[in-house]
């Protein structure tokens, strides 16, 4: 397929947001033994719940490793919704390393294919390689059969940004303006990139994202779109809690602007669940591997139900075996009322470093 | 999607004929080392050549391994009708371990996944091991998003077999009987499957294909449905060459048939090139690796004008820079009168073992 010079704004294009229509969802079958426990059999079988549920709602592709075709072929579901291909990787966040999807009015369907250094490269980035992953846009780009805008001097993860599709985009300082990211270029510089691609006018700048989230913060672990206007906010009461502070920045600063629009935002609360930390057992069925974050017991996860995916007429929802689970499925109820709320729950792949968000991407419908 | 346990036939599926009209095609890129020569390059660049020429008139999708994937997404042409998807393979002969799909009259479309087990398997096959070609038809079922009938005890490739879409099917003795293949079936068990799977109801089986032909002598090296009632004959008038016996013992058996729908053949002789032999500079460009088939200087090739494929519009010819090149175009455009004749200069393809209709598979329009 054809790889474009231009942009999306110069083109018509822009990017929807998550909750407009999907042609379908895409998701990398995990594996790699230095991430996943277990050689990735317990976080396997938690993804093939998230496959099951979307594909309820939608068609989705499973990206799988050759290693792992065969297996992912005798266990996916054998509904007319889920297609296996296979697709080499460094690890599973596709919601990161994949393509980002703009739409014009006509219909038509382009992907976005920013340069991927695994959350930071050389200075901070989670493992070494990450030839495969910065692969995996262009690769969904052929099997959608899209044009391509190939970023090769610009750094970013798809969760490190969330749009109303309506001109506003939301992301986190810490995550943008991070060191091993794009280091050289201003804050502004940074901006007309978003605006150019992402076919926005407005930026939000939440300074913080989740405490302790390894991928410096993305904005999708702590603030989404309900739809424009809306947003939900990851939050805690205990303000003993070092991410009490982070939330209350992020409120204070959400309630402070507008969007593109102009509108005020109208922010709901989701309450996070109660810290969760990585045992001993879990740390032990990690391999040690130089160059790739180690798991170890007692490190605190960066758990929140935030890090919900929005699909055709549902929402999959990640839950942690805490209390706040069942307040967090009525709360997404009370904001998603055309919506069924369907939890998955996903300690598993929370250790593993992100949640249902994190390793899922929708395509629009064109 | 759906594995399926019934049959074409009884599902009220068939295979049409090559010539009936295209979704679109596939082919896989070569590379090994073992197999083309100068690790693959001069045969890439003649691939190249055939994706081009196929995507002027139809969709062509490119399987490629990873190691290979970026330079083909830098080689090939980016127009909208050539789609480079990754997938691991032991070869690059998709008419061979691919899928063969059938339809239905309502523009269903379904797959079927013959065991492949590289033209012999132990008894005298070509290369070890051949587990992921024989994974290449499921992957294309997937990509193509069709249910799949899978063959786990019968052995067949797609280059063994052609069908005129009303009822015929046409294989050769040699290939199909052979020991390396269904050895323990006999001829009317054989058969048999051929009718439930393809939906036939005679099988013409031609004693043998073409001299020397590594794959026992598959019927697309020699023969071919132009349309219905309809074929061409790989011929020569040279009774000192031993092809003669060969054509002409399948002109006999030929004129001494009739089709599923009683008609007598049409028979329409394809003059061969003069034999076409591995010169000592070509030998020397293969890696000799324990296990896989030699290239010997002085080894004839099996070169046939019959190995053309058949895309929407147009007719994908080998040439051999022979006398006989120009005879073989004009046979051609007199039996396809409404179509273009591309010719490529398909010597390193013939190196490798097989020519254009080898590296191609129609997916038929459902």
């Amino acid at each position: 397929m054809k790889r474009l010079d231009s942009t999306p704004k110069k083109d018509g294009f822009r990017m929807p947001g998550e909750f407009e229509p999907h042609r379908g969802s895409y998701i990398i079958w995990p594996e790699r033994p230095d991430n996943w426990r277990l050689g990735g059999k317990p976080a396997q079988h938690v993804f093939l719940e998230v496959i099951k549920k979307i594909s309820k709602y939608e068609p989705i592709t499973v990206c799988v490793s050759r290693e792992q075709y065969s297996n992912v072929l005798n266990l996916i579901p054998t509904n007319g919704n889920v297609r296996v291909v296979e697709m080499s990787n460094n690890d599973s966040w596709i919601r990161d390393c994949g393509a980002t999807f703009v739409v014009n009015d006509k219909g038509a369907l382009r992907g976005i294919d920013w340069t991927f250094n695994a959350w930071g490269g050389l200075v901070d980035g989670l493992y070494f390689p990450w030839d495969q992953d910065d692969k995996i846009a262009s690769k969904m780009c052929e099997l959608e059969r899209v044009p391509r805008y190939r970023l090769d001097d610009f750094i970013l993860e798809g969760g490190s940004i969330h749009v109303d599709g309506e001109g506003t985009c939301m992301v986190t300082s810490e995550c943008l303006l991070s060191e091993g990211r794009n280091s050289t270029m201003t804050k502004r510089q940074i901006e007309k990139v978003l605006c150019e691609y992402l076919n926005c006018t407005k930026v939000l700048w939440i300074p913080r994202g989740i405490y302790n989230d390894e991928t410096n913060g993305h904005v999708d672990n702590i603030c989404n779109f309900v739809r424009p206007g809306v947003v939900v906010l990851a939050w805690t009461d205990n303000k003993k809690d070092p991410q009490y502070a982070i939330s209350k920045e992020a409120l204070e600063y959400l309630e402070s602007e507008v969007d593109a629009k102009g509108r005020k935002l109208e922010i709901h609360k989701l309450l996070l669940p109660k810290p969760i930390l990585i045992t001993k057992e879990e740390s032990l069925g990690v391999d040690a591997v130089d160059g790739t974050l180690p798991r170890q017991k007692g490190d605190r996860l960066a758990a929140s139900y935030v890090n919900y995916y929005t699909v055709n007429g549902a929402i999959i929802m990640p839950t942690f075996n805490d209390p706040n689970d069942e307040l967090a499925v009525k709360t997404l109820q009370e904001l998603y009322p055309d919506r069924k709320i369907e939890t998955v729950y996903a300690r598993e792949i929370l250790l593993g470093g992100g949640n249902i968000h994190c390793i899922t991407q929708q395509v629009p419908r064109g």
